[in-house]
């Protein structure tokens, strides 16, 4: 493969990510949901190019990076399609890998926090029940300053509740994961789709577990086990997630943190 | 839309491109060729960014800005999958638009000559029987210098039997044609297919005459009329496309420029 840049690999990940099919519930080269198609992910990982150039350059702020990345791929009608994606990839590109991703996390201020608070004010992500800190409450950055809070801890505090706020707390242990996952499974799309069902069958996406709560989630960790055991159809199981409007965008969040970091370590793409 | 550079605006055109569908006889969302796949398109765009970037930048020959997008975007087995776009979109994107371009045509020399040979031997470009010229023949490069031959005189040579030179030597006739068809037809993908309908149905492709000859390619062009006029079936025509091998792949870059000239005047790839 050609040397890419970080932030192109970045890219790279996300359009192999949505390129991969079948993948149970989500959008697919196959499949799209009413207002949120294929080329909205293809449009979005080309328009943050100039967000993940920032972040590889460095001396920038983790949380002004998202806002950037969010910023300049909100502008159209399937808007924010990587957001979750955008939270892990600024980490690793800015440091260069998980340990440098961590590092620059534990480095992360309150002007960090503000800064994220401000992207997620400009998605349309939704809002937990009974989350304490409102996004579009203005008193909630002034309680974000009063308390100190970095953007560490705010993960932190949300991390019981999102798996994408998990992996800064974690050392992105599920990223590393999907990573070695991909190793395992080969080169090409097959090895997606086959990381992909793995880390769903592995942990509750806790996208699904906001929209249809935890019975639904654990259902779905569930039928992905029985379709990597081979007791149940693929193509059936996605059809399944995709009458119900069940799709886990946290875990494809996470796989393109693993294609960025598994492209990173030779995994091929094209096979 | 947010605003784009020129260099991502041609990214988005590529990407739109491939996604569109159906798109008779060409790889597409729904349609992958043995050795081509979507994903093979999908990472030619992204990694051809630097040199659609230089050209934006200004200040480097064609021939050498050609060379470079071919050469970042070879190195995997689905190669040279834009060798045509880029033909269009560096003058396009170099020169802000088709007047631009056409001057910057007309300033080729014989060192773009060269650099272009350069970036074709590179590719798996079918070479034309009989063509005087041999890419794999080192003598040809002397000649070219001996002759003195810039590429607008090495386009204007292929012009008759290449669409895609021909565009170079026309003005960019069928890239307007193309950019005014899509305002025609409206925003999003859908658009893309018309107008990629309606330019097949206009010339023959001279990609599929290279391939089986200028019979097949006239009946295409008839069978892209009947489509247009409601008498024979897209999805079917497709089918027989995929069938006998029959991609129109000329026309495919020529429909790359028109998006992007047409996102340069306003034209929303999202509806």
């Amino acid at each position: 493969m050609q040397n890419l840049t970080r932030a192109q690999r970045a890219q790279l990940a996300m359009v192999l990510e949505v390129s991969a099919f079948p993948k149970p519930g989500n959008v697919d080269r196959c499949h799209d949901f009413p207002t949120t198609r294929l080329e909205h992910f293809l449009a979005s990982a080309i328009m943050a190019g100039p967000a993940l150039e920032a972040a590889e350059r460095g001396g920038r702020g983790l949380g002004s990076l998202i806002h950037e990345a969010v910023a300049l791929t909100g502008g159209y009608s399937g808007g924010n399609t990587h957001f979750g994606a955008f939270i892990l990839l600024m980490p690793l590109v800015a440091g260069d890998g998980i340990e440098g991703a961590m590092r620059l996390i534990g480095e992360t201020t309150v002007e960090d926090s503000i800064e994220f608070y401000r992207a997620f004010g400009k998605t349309s992500v939704r809002v937990i029940p009974g989350h304490e800190l409102d996004v579009n409450d203005p008193s909630s950055l002034q309680e974000i300053r009063d308390r100190g809070m970095t953007l560490y801890d705010l993960m932190l505090y949300s991390a019981p509740r999102d798996m994408v706020a998990r992996e800064w707390v974690s050392g992105f242990q599920m990223t590393r994961r999907g990573a070695d996952l991909l190793h395992a499974a080969g080169c090409g799309r097959e090895g997606i789709v086959q990381a992909f069902l793995s880390l769903l069958a592995l942990e509750p996406d806790t996208f699904i577990v906001k929209k249809h709560g935890s019975e639904v989630a654990g259902m779905t960790m569930r039928r992905a086990r029985e379709v990597l055991e081979g007791v149940r159809d693929l193509q059936e199981f996605d059809q399944e997630c995709i009458q119900k409007g069940i799709n886990p965008g946290s875990i494809a969040d996470i796989i393109i943190a693993s294609i960025y970091t598994a492209l990173g370590e030779g995994w091929e793409w094209d096979c």
